[in-house]
């Protein structure tokens, strides 16, 4: 994110009107109650998502570069500030869902106010801050991914399962064939961000790594072929399992993908458009990794590296495939052909780590990434609720391996 | 409650009238999102108080006694049953605060659609329906007490700590003069329900206790003594604090009561209409039985019985005093002379245990107050968000030693 | 227990020799590691009950009233102190499994060392140490019955389920009939120690209680009935059960009295003697007041209060009945003709509550009692492991309705 | 681990018996209760490691290989099984120190009578299962340093801290000097077991790796480095530290190194010698992954890779420097000159995950290294506390990044 060109004036402007519309769009079916409660830690509000990534651009950008700018509120650094230690004490994460006011309306005001000034201070602001303008239209998209994945589950706990938008029109399509083997025979490879374009620090610096001969799918595993894996009993057998997966199975008793229940034998899941049966055809969808990797075992294959995947995923275009245009009931969707972007987000096996000469920027915005480097696995190519556009080949997503609740998938590898 | 002669209809109507607007003017300040959260499992939501004292009456009234009333809505009972297990399976309690549809406004529907079909349907009940309708109005009165303490709790815990009504207007008055003692020599006291008017279950059979030679005090304690008990350090010495409460103390890091913070060196609390300093001349509130009986043993004293308190209160109006008659930001306030009613809910020492021949009716209302008597204290008198008329000589209110988001308060008695 | 006239000089001694003996000869079957382990935080290992009721002799006597005494070890009194805030700071009860040294063999030195050095002491002590020396006496005695019942359930964790002692013979009894029911008409009756003799200070002041009219089972529960109650489904119907004690069943699970475990169709029980068939002429025990009270419940009785009990119990020897003489495989036995006193602690309805009047003697030994008055159930009559002559018709015990491994039991009392 | 020849069968019985000795000589000093308890889930009992190992070789070699082989006790298996499911059920890892029977002397026993066995049947035995001999004899090694590190763990817990060993002479050292770096121009490097002598599968396959240009330090830090990071409040700002980590020193009040403690101004640490000052010139220890990143952030460098570690190893002996050859004291010492092996195990900054190619050997011995690759970081080296002989450049332990109660140290690197 650092060493890119700033964006030129009038396209940053469009692209700070875009993604901030979009916001805006994601919460529009929701009540000021919706928009208010906290389903889980891990979740957050979606009045909360709009004013965090408010509260970044009024942080970052206006207060620290506009000259005279008074904050809209003092009293909403303390409570809209995510994890960013230096900039002081913040309100305890899993209690956001106690901030029934300010309201939804006035957290709307507080985003038009920001906007307002923001775009009234572009043409002035110094490259360092319209760098600043750009990472916050990405820190946006994130969070408008996670509006979507929060809200998802927040609906999901309330017993009458309502559903957010109405169900998109069903386009039939045929059972997808069995999986094909991309080969690769091994060798050095280029990966990491590159310089062109935005990045986050995590992706970079560029550099090579050494791959040995493997194979990766040409797809990702389909919503009938992990009822296939649960028939065969296999969340009750632990060979499968990693050892803390199979604590968390039996802890939690986990039996299938989150969202899914058996009602009168046939699996449903609950999904933006409310419970409806799963579609075989299209891909699994909410599995940890550690569902992920006990599916592979049964299937007698592996995850792939991040690195495995980013060397196929460099032949396709991230801008293709089924990812989020607009506000709506997304969900994965049987695909045509190999396609490494959208649907969902893929577990690899690679922990999350720093690349060699990683080194986390100076300051608050510093604390992006870095500080999570610890108990998590990398997961590539952008779902059906990522942002088209946000995703690329070396973009790395992180969740620690129980986590379920983003639109996380399983693509399978194997050595050669 | 079951023996009482079923109230005149007209009266009936008017006292359900009564007590359903009350409820709604308590939620009247309220947004759909605060309506909403449940900060804590003790508490409940603005908007379950609301669905569930109706669901009280469609169940128990319509349903069971109206020939060809349809629910509501069919998934209701689900979500507003509170604890009845002969009615089925219910929404858990510490989840209620994932309901965000319905809206505050369906709630309010439902509540008109009820009230509607009740109103419409009273002439015609039979007794045993007309006396559920009478229970229905004081369990409703229950809730607009728990409505009232719940959505301070939630205030509270916002970081902004807004005011839900603006102050009421202060009234100068002296401090009080010393505890005055009423002593009372002994003897077989009458207690208990006596037959006459509604009386919850747990109240009675009117029965002989006996007491042993004691003095009451004639006003509970202030907050000027309290602030002086924790000056002579009373939450830091072991030997004040009964083992249970001393571990309390420590785990929770107990310094003060509920809602008091210590801002510039003066002690301020947060109440209905934000957070103020506190008056030395009211009763002290939001302490704990474990801090009620801490604050007796340091200051020489002992907590009440039930029957030493319910004797001595016998003499007094139990209309009089600071009740709620309406809503607003009630809080306790300096009192005039010996008052037993109002103010601020008296712990006693008496475990909230059945009376000699109790029985608890048969069928789901059953299960109102006897299942419950285990592990609570008895708490006697009435508090400032209790709805005048409510209370009553031979009330038990019950809790448990550790709970104080309610308007508790301590008297002090001595043996003699 | 300090109004006593202390007991002659040579009475005492015997008394002390006896007391101390039968504590190391109940330790005697045990290892090093049976004496150290801890099972649960409610339990204590034998090692510390060894070491700890040596500690208050050495404290509360040697210590403060034998001039020159010289503490055996500095660093004891940190490590063996239970609940004496007044005492200073000590070890963690739930860490007392760690003290793996002092070993066994070091513990019985020191109980040897300060044995030698109270019977030397004896003849000069004052009357106010002598008096500490007989409350001593009472409280090993108490411990004695800890050490058997917390050593019971370590070697019930132990999958081996190791037999501590042989068992007993069998001596065949007849069934025991249907239960007899005692009556009492009601009315004003005297309870509490007289001051005859040694107490526990919260067995007074004597006072007069008033009783309504009620009937008191002539027996215990047995296991037969109790196994009438499994299979009727007792634990799975939450309308016998106390609202917390049906939030038990659930969350951990109970369906039976602990020890109880279904094999080959036949309940069996873990005793001191091992896992062996119930025999369901014997009163039933290890079940908590939770339990006790659904199985009153499901009986179509009650439970009777502390004072029903003791003035039922006032007309029987406390000196008969089966409780413990020696060391050994004690267990509860079928009894012939009404018995109050051994075989179970029977649970009352009764809150531990201090007596009018009572107050806590002033000093570290004023912790004895009185702090824990809060959250626990009398339990009257004295068990099987009960020293013989421990106990009386004044006696209270008390534990948390949870709480089951002890000797505890169940007789049922009704209005009349 | 499957692919090695079996070792001679002369040399297999003399590393056997070897093996097996030092394990009895470790246990020598405790007692039956020192052996018996656990002082955390984490750890296990002396008794416990004892019996597993043994255990192992009954069941995988006896038990499999042997015909007419009966087992020592057929109630062993359910109690010292760790953790192969396909070994069937087993007692809960947190209930191990429950386990006071078997004693001491009858664990021993048990050893002796399975030593016996698989001697007179060495001869014998099919290659298979001379391999798993073999294993056993690496597997033993391995509980061999947990017994350890788990004695000094409950001796800590123990508040009179007794010494196991008394402690060893020390020999004077200088200071060492600044932290020296070798330097690595990068480059694709060969890691991985390669086929000559025993490895645990997770060592393999050998492959090639791709290094950076990076630099790696001479020596790990030192007792006198981590006070002064102490001193410069390295634990009190959150900037240093991964946000587990961050969240982990907080919830616990991390402030220093396990078993130190600050005594009249100075830094002790507790040892299998008792509590000593630190000594500055030692390698530190007992810290966790958290705490070596963070130290690592605080003097401006990193963690190396697993790889990078590997590389600069593969120069020197692994059989050198400061390795347990003895029950005794063991604690880490100053290092003269740059040294790989021994003193501490060092963190790596690398995720334990399987190398290209890896599969886990078929059937219960397979769940040996497989199922753990979640969560855990792979530390590199050996320490004091592991058998001489045990480690080897390739060897890869792995723990989580929160655990420290291993011999734990730091080697920083950096990139170049």
């Amino acid at each position: 994110m650092l060493k890119i060109a700033p964006a030129p004036r009038a396209a940053l402007a469009e692209r700070f009107r875009h993604v901030r519309a979009l916001t805006l769009a994601l919460a529009a079916p929701l009540s000021d109650a919706d928009a208010t409660v906290q389903s889980m830690p891990d979740a957050s509000p979606t009045k909360w998502h709009l004013a965090h990534t408010t509260w970044f651009f009024e942080t970052f950008v206006l207060r620290d570069h506009v000259a005279g700018y008074r904050l809209h509120d003092e009293r909403f650094p303390f409570l809209f500030n995510s994890y960013y230690e230096a900039e002081g004490r913040r309100h305890a994460r899993d209690r956001r869902g106690m901030i029934t006011r300010p309201s939804l309306d006035e957290v709307r005001a507080y985003r038009a106010h920001v906007d307002d000034a923001l775009l009234a201070a572009l043409d002035d602001l110094p490259d360092a801050a319209r760098e600043l303008v750009t990472l916050g239209c990405h820190h946006e998209e994130q969070h408008q991914e996670l509006l979507v994945t929060d809200i998802l589950h927040l609906f999901g706990e309330n017993p009458l399962e309502p559903a957010i938008w109405p169900a998109a029109p069903k386009v039939p399509v045929a059972m997808p064939g069995p999986i094909g083997w991309i080969d690769h025979a091994g060798g050095i490879v280029r990966v990491g961000h590159g310089g062109e374009g935005f990045a986050f620090d995590c992706e970079g610096p560029r550099h090579d790594a050494l791959l040995a001969p493997h194979a990766i799918a040409d797809r990702t595993v389909t919503n009938g072929e992990w009822a296939a894996f649960i028939a065969d009993g296999g969340y009750r057998d632990p060979a499968y399992w990693l050892a803390d997966g199979w604590a968390w199975v039996k802890a939690e008793g986990i039996a299938a993908p989150l969202y899914w229940e058996q009602r009168d034998g046939t699996w449903t899941r609950f999904g933006l458009d409310g419970r409806r049966p799963i579609d075989p055809a299209a891909p699994v969808t909410h599995v940890s990794l550690y569902e992920a990797d006990a599916y592979a075992s049964w299937a007698g294959a592996r995850l792939p590296t991040e690195f495995e995947w980013e060397a196929a995923a460099q032949a396709h275009d991230s801008h293709a495939g089924n990812q989020m245009d607009a506000a709506g009931p997304v969900e994965p969707r049987p695909a045509a052909g190999p396609a490494f972007f959208g649907n969902v987000w893929e577990w690899t096996g690679s922990a999350y780590r720093p690349y060699p000469g990683f080194r986390p920027v100076a300051g608050a915005v510093g604390e992006y990434n870095g500080k999570f480097m610890s108990g998590q696995f990398v997961l590539r190519g952008g779902s059906c609720a990522t942002p088209r556009g946000h995703a690329r080949a070396c973009y790395r997503n992180f969740f620690y391996p129980h986590q379920r609740w983003q639109f996380t998938g399983v693509r399978l590898a194997k050595d050669l």
